[in-house]
């Protein structure tokens, strides 16, 4: 790996020190190993605890009744039947709650309705069979109001209008734009322009959404399934108008979230207010039904891009213009204007450049991040186009992807990047993957394809983050961090970076996370790819402080002047001078501090203001297409990230391989089915919705590391969650053009999508 | 209030800053006032969560077979027939247990027991009927052993020896003396001579024993009622040999303890066994019937005094000799040689003293501490035997105790005591009482009497202590505290101390606590009348260490110089200059922070080495005697007590009321009824065992604070959980006699008891 000078501001020490610079994984002894995830076994032994699994004594369950009406006034709800329902204890309604805003404008429960699956009524009873029988039992009357379901049809004249500044979200497009696009066609050879559709993607996480929570005079206690506890915990607080020492929130185990799981939803409202309510602890979930609705979902989008391309392959100009669809309310709407991302802009270099992002109000269910949001849209429709653009000038997609390579952040005043390892991840993927070659199908009818996409994901992150380390009284360490566990592996990493600036060993370092209430503000919710970059940080910094302090004690004991502890080192726990002439363990000095524990705070240093953070990538996948009956079978995949440093290669090949197979079902399976003329959606369950199954994945998925050492931070590291699902479904389709050369623009590439445009090609209906 | 000197040891703030001693409780804003107790409500209203609630997903229930021995051999065990009963999971018994040491001596399980009570077998079932169905089907054949029950008969020669060193513990008593006793009897003008007995007390708290434990790879989990998170997960990680990092205790609300629930029992570590065993949640908790044996007890004694007195009434001598029946084993032993305690060493002026103590191994279940541990079996003896003396020589018995006043402590060199309020709480106890005057009894049958005992207990605390205080982002603060809450009130009293320093309302302060995961090392356990002051001064610490960090913040927020932070001061929230020309609220400079919380830390500092700490106080009662049925009913009780600073009037008064009728209940009701021959409890029952009710309590039970201010430490409090119990019987005994005439010197004073004494009074084989 080439040298990289880290800046002084991000190795801040405790008092004044500075911190060492971490050299390749190779001079390391704890980051950049692989460790087990932590909690694995925990999991697949069935003794991780789940929200789900909580069970409160006087608990009360809870269920909600959700609009089946896309737009409606309510003109009558009677509950008086529900209510008579023997063990019924409470039934919420827009007619009897105290005003508290949520989701939508206005409060958690109103006389009208926006899209089918939101909700109507919320209900608690003794057993969960009363609370599903109660909400049967209420009478509703709808007024129907006008609907539109469709972004396109949103944007007509005359349509519904459903929010004051119209269908447009914020009443116009989110534009940015560097250069003179139109010049930039002129001076093109080439010109070329080309349109892509992308679906709803939901969730579907394994664990539904839901809390039990408990609100007495201790304050709101919400044991959740949520991707981090503070932000959860910050928007209780503030909707219910509670101080925060009054709002715990404990999530130690996630069955997964990929965005759904960020903030204060519907439920938790309900939940907390039906507590409230009956003075006892109320249990809320979702059935799988309400889940997709009610869990939101990464918008279907409209994506026409337009290039100007020289003969040479000379990228001149780009116009990007996007339309996303989100619900009828604010909440989440800025989602719908994402795909126009940071690949188009930043991923080639182009000098005149335009995008122009739509997000459209509709009666549809609200947006939530969806694993990469926005970048994975954007890419999606760039990486095929870019694929198209050099078939157009002849030249191989990965050489006409190296011609336009940008060495600068182009949308960033140019700034330089912090690293940029993407040459790196197309070499070593491309080798890995023996770009070019592609091997016999198995059978006549059977084609075989190669493809590649690029990828980008932004990192730069900006939030502070703090953590604590404690040395335990016998000398083992415990980091505390204020996360939950998404499964993103960040309590697993930590320990790690905890135990190498301890100089300690991995098993001597535990962790504890999953709770509010003492713990420090170490993330609002893991999201974005964020954890690791914006938390390890700290952690480390953490650790440095337990060190330090941990030194100074030591030399106490050890009679070395305190000026002089910069001469003691620890290492695999026991710390000398460096001469080894005096030495004691962690543990011995642990025990003579007694009840005194040692605990280090660390906060993470800002990023250095001149650099651009990015993170990049390369997939390269292989591909069958049966052209008989359209199935689509991925047969290898190779990935490699520059996600800066990989600080633990088993979570980081897991990580990969799983966003992989997420980006693989986006693109060849999972859709959102839905009514456009009464927006329900009609494949609402998991066997007709289109998950990947064991069955898909590929025999081969291989994750490359490109050895990247990141400037901005003190453990080099830039983030990896979501980059795996983002290029994954292009270079999928490029595969399957590379197989068929149908391109089918609209995803999900189903079999009767291949099945159409291969009868359309036949009929002569169809090119390309 | 005199002026006290606090020495600056015990005021050292962060950063070399000096604390500001506190003045009287009326120049402070939150300590010192009435705050209602914390999780008080939650409590009344069902809301809070015991150990017993928590319901784990795939929760095994567990039994335990006990001994109906008291002394044997297992000649055969046969599990067959409960290991085949389906639902049973796992059977635990000597031969099949691995090798872990707990109470007795060597493994946890043995092919022996000492006692009615040991366990024997532990089984693991999908239900609690399974459990106890399956435990009825182990088939146990015993080889009895010698033994012997009475603590008089296991001195005899030729008693079964269950000790190597012999059944008197450790093969000698514990004796302290000082002078020389033989001379001072000689000296004295009356020389007196008397025996008490004490029966064993049981702690009956409200709240079962038990535990749910999870053991899996994120090591040990226990849910707990127990009056600490620190001692039983030090102890369970020692005996398991796991890393403490590894053991989690939580337990935020407790049904009482009274020092039962201190450290790690054999139902922890049964249930322990079974989860790891069978990789399983297990809840155990004891029932009723168990908790007689298994919950260990307050040790029966046999007391003897002897003193020599002037006809001044001046002591001159005093011998105590004390027997105590412990179990069988070391564990809880020297619990038995504990009677002679500090009320005989240090309560009065007395040149010639000794006290000679015997802990006696006998075939009886364990000793745990119980409120007021030793000292009180002591006053019961030794405040009837001042009585007595001061009879003998004439003198008023509150005149006699102030005559023999100690102005310092006699057996710790001498030294001055951090504060000694005893003849303030002899005076205004004696006034607000009306010593002197006894109404008229309401019949010719019933007799009034009065009667009072000084109270002593043991204030010196060595133990260091650890807390945090963090200002969360809303400006609220979280004070965080490793402990568990007895009841003691010790949360709100943190609150208190923390608001007080950091110039915050009462009700801006929360706090967290009950989990030994993420919180320093605040207490071991609950016990000893200790968490106040040994927790509180490091709360203290801690919030002056926020204080410190958050006027460090506003500084740079108001533009002035760190050095000149000394001239900011924090009221009601507000952070400004003297002259007011600047200001900032707590929460303006916590919003600032965003996510880098103020956390505060901060270390008891240890006490001044020049001074002894007891606690001291005064208990006066008036009774009236049936001497037709030998009822006593306590009419009124008056209670005063030095315990330092009362730093919550509220909660002393409620811990002063209910020591009291615990003590009551000691004098007259509360017996454990044993037969000698077997080792049998033949009341191990509610109904038999004898606890006072809601209806024998007192009408007025009132509580007196004496306004001193201790000097051994920055909140200026020395404890006062158990202080109230200490001398409660004695001042009951006195006043019995005082009302009959007979002295019954055998507790407790049942209607038997007196009626069998006037019986014998009146048919002239009885005096006094």
């Amino acid at each position: 790996m080439a040298n990289v000078k880290i800046p002084d501001s991000v190795l801040v020490g405790p008092e004044g020190t500075k911190l060492k610079a971490w050299g390749s994984s190779k001079e390391l002894s704890a980051v950049g190993k692989p460790r087990p995830k932590i909690g694995a076994q925990e999991k697949v032994t069935g003794s991780a605890i789940y929200a789900y699994d909580v069970q409160l004594p006087r608990m009360l369950y809870a269920a909600v009744l959700s609009s089946d009406r896309a737009h409606a006034r309510i003109a009558a709800l009677d509950t008086r039947k529900a209510e008579a329902l023997p063990g019924v204890r409470a039934v919420l309604t827009y007619k009897n709650i105290e005003p508290v805003k949520w989701e939508q404008e206005g409060n958690i429960l109103r006389d009208t309705v926006g899209y089918v699956g939101e909700p109507v009524a919320a209900v608690a009873a003794e057993t969960e069979e009363i609370a599903y029988d109660a909400i049967h039992l209420i009478a509703v009357k709808y007024d129907p109001l006008p609907s539109v379901i469709e972004p396109l049809d949103a944007m007509k004249p005359g349509a519904p209008q459903l929010q004051k500044a119209g269908n447009v979200w914020q009443g116009k497009p989110v534009i940015y734009k560097r250069g003179d696009v139109e010049k930039g066609l002129k001076e093109a050879d080439i010109v070329y322009e080309q349109t892509y559709t992308t679906s709803v993607q939901h969730h579907t996480t394994m664990e539904l959404h839901g809390c039990v929570v408990q609100w007495d005079r201790d304050g709101l206690t919400v044991w959740d399934s949520a991707q981090g506890v503070n932000q959860v915990r910050d928007q209780l607080a503030s909707r219910f108008n509670l101080p925060v020492n009054k709002v715990r929130v404990i999530c130690k185990y996630v069955g997964g979230g990929f965005g759904s799981k960020n903030s204060a939803k519907h439920y938790h409202g309900l939940a907390a207010l039906l507590s409230k309510r009956t003075g006892r602890p109320v249990k809320l979930f979702n059935t799988r039904e309400d889940e997709f609705p009610v869990s939101r979902h990464r918008p279907k989008t409209i994506q026409t891009l337009k290039a100007g391309v020289k003969k040479d392959g000379t990228l001149v100009a780009l116009y990007h213009k996007a339309i996303g669809q989100c619900g009828p309310y604010l909440d989440g709407a800025a989602l719908g204007a994402r795909a126009t991302g940071d690949g188009t802009k930043s991923l080639y270099l182009c000098p005149n450049l335009m995008t122009e992002a739509y997000s459209v109000h509709t009666n549809t269910p609200l947006l939530a991040p969806t694993r990469g949001p926005g970048d994975t849209e954007n890419l999606f429709a760039l990486e095929q186009f870019i694929d198209e653009l050099a078939e157009k000038v002849g030249i191989n997609p990965l050489e006409f992807r190296k011609k336009n390579y940008a060495e600068v952040d182009q949308p960033h005043d140019n700034h330089h990047y912090s690293s940029k390892g993407l040459d790196r991840c197309y070499d070593m993927a491309a080798k890995a993957f023996g770009w070019g070659q592609k091997a016999k199908a198995s059978a006549p009818h059977k084609k075989r394809g190669i493809g590649m996409s690029s990828l980008i994901w932004h990192g730069n992150r900006t939030e502070k983050s703090q953590a604590g380390v404690i040395i335990q009284p016998d000398g083992t360490a415990e980091v505390v961090a204020g996360i939950a566990s998404l499964g993103v592996g960040a309590e697993t990493i930590f320990t790690q970076i905890a135990a190498e600036e301890l100089g300690m060993k991995m098993e001597s370092v535990g962790i504890r996370w999953g709770d509010s209430s003492s713990t420090p503000y170490t993330i609002n919710t893991s999201s974005g790819s964020r954890t690791t970059a914006i938390a390890g940080p700290a952690v480390r910094a953490a650790a440095a402080d337990a060190r330090h302090k941990l030194l100074k004690a030591a030399a106490r004991l050890l009679g070395i002047k305190p000026t002089e502890i910069a001469t003691l080192s620890i290492k695999d726990g026991v710390i000398s001078t460096g001469d080894q002439s005096k030495k004691i363990s962690v543990a011995e000095v642990a025990r003579k501090q007694g009840r005194e524990l040692i605990i280090g705070t660390g906060h993470r240093p800002p990023n250095p203001e001149d650099m651009a953070i990015e993170i990049f990538g390369a997939q390269f996948v292989e591909v069958e297409v049966d052209e008989q009956i359209g199935e689509v079978k991925v047969l290898r995949a190779v990935t490699a990230i520059d996600c800066g440093r990989w600080i633990n290669p088993l979570l980081a090949e897991s990580q990969i391989q799983g966003g992989f197979i997420q980006g693989m079902g986006m693109a060849l399976s999972e859709e959102r089915i839905m009514d456009s003329r009464n927006g329900i959606q009609l494949n609402a369950n998991l066997h007709e919705y289109g998950m990947p199954t064991s069955l898909d994945v590929p025999d081969t998925n291989l994750a490359l590391d490109p050895e990247v050492i990141d400037a901005s931070n003190n453990i080099n590291a830039k983030g990896l969650g979501e980059p795996p699902l983002v290029g994954a479904g292009a270079a999928i389709a490029n595969a399957i053009y590379n197989a068929t050369d149908i391109r089918v623009r609209d995803y999900p590439i189903t079999p009767n999508r291949i099945v159409q445009a291969l009868k359309e090609r036949s009929s002569g209906t169809r090119q390309g």
